[in-house]
């Protein structure tokens, strides 16, 4: 944590970050949108582009992985330091969809630089996230001297992310022995605001699935037949309201067994977030708070597993009455895990659980889809203090903790590559991911380039450790 | 109740079946669909038809009443003595649409009499049970000696039952002095069985609404936000699961205010009728009863009120899963009543309950549609009785008692003009009204011409009575 050292990535980054600009805004001119088939060969040339540059950054080796949907870019560029540890970058290179009539101010493949941000679909999610690790890496060598980095670096730069990671999964497990890392560092997410810099210490996990009840072989009369057969719509909407005991806790039994709960150290830290309830709720588009009691709403949606209903249908839903007991009704259920809860173990408590509250005459069917497992990385493990320490050099502030409510594809490399998962991002709310006007904020992406700088050499001190 | 008045008019109705059944026949050949717009002119035609039949018989006043959709027939026939009792017939002329191809034997608009039944659609609901007050009404004056019916006759037969009556109530209200009556006879109903004739008490009240709840101000994501704030869809269900009680009673406060509770005697009276639960089960396509704890099956569908929900609908409801907490959703609930409850009194309590179970951050809207009232007749009433004793001389054995569970126009007859409402019906379950192949029994259909023949010298002798 040198002085000069600082002082020499950050003039590097200085005498670079025009060019590193012009390159990312011709990156962003490639609509390499996933979801949108006619974009094809703009999401290959997206790979090409990258993998150009990556070359240009010297990786050593760089390969475009094909799978069943668009193409992966991969990299590696050993340490000279045979002993050193494994760090695998991960992001995307595939973008949302985006056309200057959904109220961009300009077109969205044409970049602009305005006001210290730069404005264009993908700058923040997540090609300039991934990007600033080209320059973050070369200020590294500059600055330490080296010709290689400190740790063995891989990157991973996926190509369908935007679409649900169709085949990143099979892709990893597939490629597993080239993957493999000591830690996964994850840049494709944010932190907490321009003044607040934070690392995210993990995602929630998710399974769902979908429930279909059965009642008459018909719809039938409610007059002659009413209050004297199950109606499967009553017992879907029973099966909801028993989801949660009188406290908001989920009331499926076993639910909770494992459950890590959050240390009091994490509870003051994140009480230590300037949280503004009110702007976050109009964030949320709703107008009150509810859930598990004894949480904050940050702890409830960070580090406590849920339950809700995504979707219910049953019966006449079309204009006026119909007054009929439904033939069937349907439920659609996700439950978010933290980490110690095992996905396949819920499965099956949610399935006992169903089966055990319906009434005679109800049939059922109960169908998962598939299961994302939590992911966390504990306070105190020495990769996140790396981090930490590289990220609070960059900002030259303290550096507080979020965690993810949503569920991702690191999980999938937490599991398959069997590596603690970290987080970077410099991204802020305002940056409008998969919305119009998206942008970054040009002092950000350059702290950004100056943590990644920064990174390498702090995480080849703490060596290799178990995850 | 002489024998030479019961053997006069069987051998009047004997002299006159074969020309009676022609003259239904030539009636069933008249599509008259009201749900179907091109047979418009054939529910005229029906109409024209069966008035000029009632001039035929006898009707000294035959008018046809247009309304804002299609024709109802209205005749009346004064008694010679002026003190005796205003009887109303109600029944329609309006038919279920049929289609050779739905599944009919032979075509369902050219009537054929096969093992003692007529097959053709309208034969049971409600032609069949239109017509035999015609024939019925001459056995009375040929058997008796009279000149005019024993009571004063009126019969309102209207063309859009099939169609939910959407302009009948305001029919009645504007033509209230003209359907004065101290009795309204409903002929569109049936029986229990071929070996077990019954008389209709009542049939239960409805109300129905749609409740919308709203949530955050669109569908928002389950991973950033579940768990922390209020989901529309969740609550819907839990008003849906809070609807009954453990013992399967509705749990809205004072809903079951003013209940007029089932007699000793009607209780033992239902249980007299041969009822085989499996069976019912199967005509109720379901695969086992349920209910208010403390009451049979057909307690339950006759004589109980009930809560339904007949639709249920929010968020996703596609194939796969969606990771969303809905914006908003919906619910179709009704409410079956019985006599002593009043549809407005229990909507505002439904409204009350809603609003107060709901909580912060979930707005609401309750839409009520029309009601219907129930409507009971006591066992001991005269004018049922009369209707008991009329059935009796007709089927030679004793006549029990069954309910209606439907709700019906017949609650708008007995409101707007104040009188109570009997049920005459002859057809029995297997004559399958709206469905395939309807038929009448031509045996039962006697015995309802014969009963309508007996019905109005003893209802006369009852003379005028209250409500």
């Amino acid at each position: 944590m040198s002085e000069t050292l600082d002082n020499a990535v950050r003039t590097y980054i200085e005498n670079h970050r025009a060019a590193f600009l012009d390159d990312l805004a011709e990156w962003l001119r490639i609509p390499s949108v996933s979801a949108q088939p006619e974009h094809g060969a703009d999401v290959l040339r997206s790979a090409e582009w990258l993998a150009a540059k990556l070359r240009e950054t010297g990786f050593p080796v760089v390969e475009i992985w094909p799978t069943d949907g668009a193409p992966a870019v991969f990299a590696s560029w050993p340490s000279d330091d045979a002993d050193a540890p494994t760090a695998l970058v991960y992001g995307h290179h595939d973008v949302q969809p985006a056309a200057r009539e959904d109220g961009w101010d300009t077109d969205p493949f044409d970049p602009v630089v305005r006001d210290g941000r730069m404005y264009g679909r993908g700058a923040a999610d997540d090609k300039g996230q991934v990007f600033f690790h080209t320059l973050g890496l070369r200020a590294h060598l500059a600055a330490t001297g080296r010709t290689s980095p400190a740790v063995h670096l891989k990157l991973l730069i996926e190509g369908e992310e935007e679409s649900g990671s169709p085949h990143f999964r099979r892709l990893i497990e597939e490629r597993r022995d080239r993957l493999a890392a000591d830690t996964v560092l994850v840049s494709d997410t944010g932190m907490w605001s321009e003044d607040t810099p934070t690392v995210c210490t993990g995602m929630r996990g998710l399974i769902d699935c979908e429930v279909t009840l059965t009642g008459p072989g018909q719809d039938i009369h409610s007059g002659s037949f009413g209050g004297a057969v199950p109606n499967p719509a009553t017992e879907a909407a029973r099966l909801v309201a028993a989801l949660h005991d009188d406290r908001g806790a989920v009331a499926v039994p076993g639910f909770y067994d494992g459950v890590i709960p959050l240390t009091d150290r994490e509870r003051a830290l994140f009480a230590e977030l300037p949280f503004d309830e009110e702007q976050w709720l109009r964030t949320a588009k709703s107008h009150a708070t509810s859930g598990e009691a004894g949480h904050t709403t940050l702890e409830r949606i960070w580090a406590r597993p849920t339950a809700e209903v995504n979707g219910i249908g049953g019966g006449y839903q079309g204009p006026g009455g119909k007054t009929i007991i439904p033939a069937t009704a349907m439920l659609k259920l996700s439950f978010r895990l933290v980490a110690g809860q095992d996905p396949a173990r819920i499965e099956e408590q949610v399935r006992i659980w169903i089966a055990e509250r319906l009434p005679a005459g109800i049939g059922h069917t109960v169908t998962f889809g598939g299961a994302t497992r939590p992911c966390l990385t504990p306070l105190d493990h020495p990769a996140l203090q790396s981090v930490v320490r590289a990220m609070s050099r960059a900002f030259q502030r303290p550096v507080l903790f979020t965690r993810e409510g949503g569920s991702g594809p690191a999980a999938d490399l937490q599991d398959v590559l069997d590596a603690p998962v970290l987080f970077l991002g410099i991204s802020v709310p305002s940056d409008g991911w998969h919305a119009p006007n998206e942008k970054v904020e040009l002092d950000l992406l350059m702290k950004g380039v100056e943590t990644a700088a920064h990174l390498w050499g702090d995480l080849a001190q703490q060596g290799r450790h178990a995850p």
